[in-house]
C-alpha cells in the first residue's frame, strides 16, 4: 500500500511538553457539517458602553464603581474561584490510612483573581490596538507578577484570556484575567515535571531545543521577530493553535529587556492580527502565559522558559467550531489537518488587519 | 478564621484514576451569567425524517443505503478517523539521536470508525427507551467487542455517545460510535498505569475499594441496583458528572452475566431519565465506556474493571453551561457546586422521565 503519507494516513503526535499524544486524521478534512453553529461576534459596539462593568466610571455588580482609567485598569474578580480569607488545609491522612482517606484526598487552595481590562475603549481587542498599548498590557501584567511575588507566599500567577462567547467569555470589553494560587496549577506543573527529565536526561533545555528545531525548517513558524516565535506545534490540539516561545531561554515577564518587550508585544499583535483575518472575524481562544512560579522551589526557575499558548476552537469558518467530545473525553484528543496546514493558512493571509484596510 | 468549610473554602480535590487535580469554589455558585445561551434541543422531532442520514431506508451522503432496520444498526462511519487501509509507520529514530527524532515523534494509527443506531426511531434517546431495548444495544455492544477481538488486531474499542447539538453532535438520531484503534488511547492508557501501581502498592484494585468506600457513606451515590452503582466522583470536574461503577471486578462487557446486563440497562434508564428531569431538557453529555482492550498486553485484563464516564456540560438550566477555558485549559479544571451538591440535586428529581408523566 505504498508509503506512509503525513498528509493523508492517520497517526498520532507526541506532545513532550505535557506527555501526551493526539490524533491526526488529515483525510478527514473533507467532512460535511451539519451540527451547531456558532454565532459572530456582533461587531459595531461603541467605544463606551454604560451597561459594560467593565468600562470606566460604570458601576460593577456588587457596588464598587471602576476609575475613569486611561490605560490598563486591574481589580479584584467580583466571583473569584479563590479567596484569600479561608482556614488553611492540609489533609492529614496518609496513602497507607483507611481506604477513606487513600481515596478522597483534597488540599485548601487560598488565592486571589484579578480581573485586568486592556483598555478603556470597549470595541477594542489585542489585534486592534497599537504596539505601545499592548506594551502597556505586558508592563501590567509584569507589575502583577512582581506584586504578587513581593508581597504574598502564593506559588503561581496563571495570566489568561477568555476571547469570544464560544470560549465562555461574558463580556466583549477587552480583558484578561490572572488567579493567583497557593498551590502550582496541574498544566505548568506537567510542564516541568517534563523540563526537569528532559533537562536531567539531555542537559538542555526542552523549549530551547524545540526553538532550534524548528528554525532548521519553518514549516510550522507563522510569524516571527527577533526575540520570539509564533508556531503551530508539532502536537498542536486545537486546529490554529499556537505557541509563542522567547528565542533566548527567559524564565518569566520579569526577566524581559525592555527590547524583548517590545519585540513580544509586537508579536502578539501580527499573530492575533493574522487570527482574525483567517475567517474576518473577531477570532475567539483562550491563551495564557506560562512562565517561572511567583514562588518558586527547587530548580523551576531555572527550567521556566517564557511561552503563551493560544487555543482557539474555529475549523472552518467563523461559525464551526472544533468539538473536543466523546472520543477526545474518553480516548484521546483528536484534529483533522496537519499542524503544517494550519500553519500555511496562518501564514497566507494578509499581515494588514481586515478591518483597517 | 474557624475550621475548613469543604462546602465554601476553596480546595483541590484529587483523581487518582487519571492522576489529575480539579480545583472546587464551592463559594461562587451565586456568579451570575450573561454569557453564551445554548439552544435547547428543538423537541417535537417525528418518529421518522427522510432527511436523515441515520433513518431506516434512507441514503447517506456517501451513497450507501441503510437497511430497513428493526432494533440496532451498525456501519462504518463514512468519514471515519481512522481507516484500515494504510501502510503500517513506527518512528525509526530513537530518544538519543539528533533533536529532530527525538521532538518530533509521531505513530502510524490504523483502526475502524463505527456508528451504532440504537433505535429505529428517529424522535427516542436512552431515556425514553425500554430497558430490553437498551439491553439491545448493549447486546450490539458485546458483539462488536468480540468481533473487533477475533478478527483484528487493533488494541483497543472506544464506545462512546456524543449526545445534544452542544456535545458536538450533528443528528438527533439516537446514535453512538465506537473508533478502533491499534494503539491504546491516552485516557484508558492513564487509568491502567493508575490501576497498576495502585494494586502494586495496595494488592487491590482502585475501584473495587473506591466503590466500597462510596457505599459506606452513599452522599455521592445517584442511582444504584445489585450489579451497578451511579456516583458523582469525589473528583468530578463537570458540573453533573457521574461515574458508573460495576459492584463486583468484571474486565468487559463481554464479561458481564445476563443479569449483570440487564442490570446496566436498567441503571443507564435510570440514570439518563434523572438527567433529562433535573432541567426538563433532552440533556446533553459525551459518555463512554472504559473496560479491557481487545487485544490487552501484559495484565490489562485483570487490571480492568468495567465503568462508564458521563460528561455533561450543562450548570444551571437547560441553556447554562459550564465553560473549561482559560483557567482550566492553561491551569486545571474549575468547578463551582461540589460533587456532593450535584449527587443532591440528581438524587432529588423525579424517578419518572418528565415527557412521560
Ligand atoms: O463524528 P462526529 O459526530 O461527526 O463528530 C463529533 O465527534 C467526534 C468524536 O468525538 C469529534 O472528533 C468531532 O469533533 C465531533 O464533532
Ligand atoms: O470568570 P468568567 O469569565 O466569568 O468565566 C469564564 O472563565 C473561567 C476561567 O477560565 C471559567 O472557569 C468559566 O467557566 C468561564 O465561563
Amino acid at each position: 500500500t505504498g508509503t506512509f503519507d503525513f498528509n493523508n494516513d492517520s497517526h498520532r503526535r507526541y506532545n513532550p511538553l505535557t506527555d501526551s499524544w493526539v490524533l491526526v486524521s488529515p483525510h478527514r478534512t473533507q467532512r460535511p457539517w451539519q451540527g451547531q453553529q456558532e454565532k459572530t461576534s456582533a461587531g459595531g459596539l461603541p467605544e463606551y458602553d454604560a451597561s459594560c462593568y467593565l468600562c470606566p466610571g460604570n458601576v460593577r455588580a456588587t457596588g464598587p464603581v471602576n476609575p475613569k482609567y486611561e490605560s490598563t485598569f486591574v481589580f479584584v474578580n467580583d466571583y473569584a474561584a479563590v479567596k484569600v480569607d479561608q482556614p488553611p488545609y492540609e489533609q492529614s491522612g496518609s496513602d497507607d490510612d483507611d481506604l477513606k482517606s487513600r481515596l478522597l484526598q483534597a488540599q485548601g487552595t487560598r488565592g486571589t483573581c484579578f480581573v485586568i481590562c486592556f483598555s478603556p475603549k470597549h470595541n477594542v481587542t489585542l489585534p486592534l490596538m497599537s504596539v505601545p498599548e499592548i506594551g502597556n498590557v505586558l508592563d501590567t501584567w509584569t507589575a502583577l507578577y512582581n506584586k504578587m511575588k513581593t508581597e504574598t507566599t502564593f506559588r503561581y500567577l496563571q495570566i489568561f484570556e477568555n476571547k469570544g462567547a464560544v470560549m465562555g467569555c461574558s463580556n466583549p470589553h477587552p480583558h484578561c484575567q490572572a488567579w493567583c494560587t497557593e498551590n502550582l496549577p496541574s498544566e505548568p506543573a506537567k510542564e516541568f515535571t517534563s523540563l526537569r527529565s528532559y533537562r536531567a536526561k539531555h542537559g538542555t533545555c526542552l523549549l530551547c531545543d524545540y526553538a532550534t528545531v524548528e528554525q532548521q525548517d519553518p514549516i510550522r513558524i507563522v510569524v516571527q521577530n527577533e526575540s520570539f516565535i509564533a508556531l503551530v506545534p508539532f502536537w498542536a490540539v486545537w486546529p490554529f493553535e499556537t505557541l509563542v516561545l522567547a528565542k533566548s531561554h527567559t524564565a518569566s515577564l520579569v526577566d524581559f529587556s525592555p527590547k524583548q518587550k517590545t519585540d513580544l508585544a509586537d508579536l502578539i499583535q501580527k499573530l492575533t492580527i493574522r487570527y482574525d483575518n483567517l475567517f474576518q472575524t473577531s477570532f475567539p481562544y483562550s491563551m495564557g502565559l506560562h512562565q517561572a512560579p511567583i514562588n518558586p522551589v527547587e530548580d523551576e526557575t531555572q527550567l521556566s522558559h517564557f511561552h503563551m499558548h493560544f487555543y482557539p476552537p474555529l475549523l472552518r469558518g467563523a461559525t464551526v467550531r472544533k468539538f473536543l467530545v466523546g472520543f477526545e473525553m474518553l480516548g484521546e484528543p483528536q484534529r483533522d489537518l496537519t499542524a503544517e496546514q494550519a500553519a500555511d493558512r496562518i501564514r497566507a493571509v494578509e499581515e494588514v488587519h481586515y478591518l483597517l484596510k
